[in-house]
């Protein structure tokens, strides 16, 4: 690619239901790997140059995201809708531009509401772990919360 | 900061006028340092953990961000507002959540319209080198393209 030829792709513009042109819109993840509902993935920023990566993702209404946790850390920004997130044993209502930030190891899911999707913004390391998923005595112990039990269960 | 802790402030709420719970609203960068106008900053995600940062920009309408190149990248998501950016020789109109990459060492500048301020997001390495800024050789080679030199007078 020439430096002119970059110039003219530097721009990608939004169209319209938070997809933008030239982005890819993918499934979240491999559908047999984990448990999730409902939500997509557009990776916005993917560069060997960038040690970050930029992606979008979205929950339908009624969606939700996996269960799991990492070494890596996510930083999030909510660009639209609201739903909530379980972060650790803490559970936040979302709403746009809110700002999360999930440590090293903290068990979390996002879950859209009935009535609108969640829509976010996901900056993780280019190189990170894979998740892992809760085994029946991690869940056990989220669970031996009442709220986080409710959140789970997708009563937010 | 016990494990607790950090659940309680994984969240941070956006404000009104895209300001922040617990994010400090900034100058841009140091007056002398280079020319700019109206522009602050807030960084949203800076944290040793992760190799990006993740910054938000708001340009007030007529102000601008300076004209520089370096050697890290940009990743940009525009999230409020209306403007322009010079990307190498090109000239992009702006508008809510249009993507903008800026290659290594291609001069860039951000404005806003007139009429409304330009905000957004801007990913970076944490570990990045310094701003270059233009020399009269750079500027007269850049102000030969007609359209760029109305860019950099403000006319947009």
């Amino acid at each position: 690619m020439t430096k002119s030829d970059a110039e003219a792709m530097s721009l990608r513009r939004a169209g319209d239901g938070f997809r933008w042109e030239g982005v890819e819109h993918r499934p979240y993840k491999d559908a047999e790997s984990a448990p999730f509902k409902a939500i997509s993935r557009q990776n916005l920023f993917s560069d060997p140059r960038l040690l970050g990566e930029l992606r979008y993702f979205e929950i339908e209404p009624g969606g939700f995201s996996t269960l799991e946790r990492h070494e890596h850390m996510h930083a999030v920004v909510v660009l639209r809708g609201l739903g909530q997130c379980l972060v650790g044993e803490k559970i936040h209502a979302l709403q746009s531009h809110d700002l999360i930030a999930i440590e090293p190891w903290t068990w979390h899911q996002f879950r859209a509401s009935e009535a609108a999707p969640l829509g976010f913004l996901c900056l993780v390391n280019s190189a990170r772990d894979r998740p892992q998923l809760p085994s029946a005595q991690d869940l056990a112990a989220l669970r031996a919360d009442p709220a986080v039990a409710r959140f789970l269960d997708g009563n937010i």
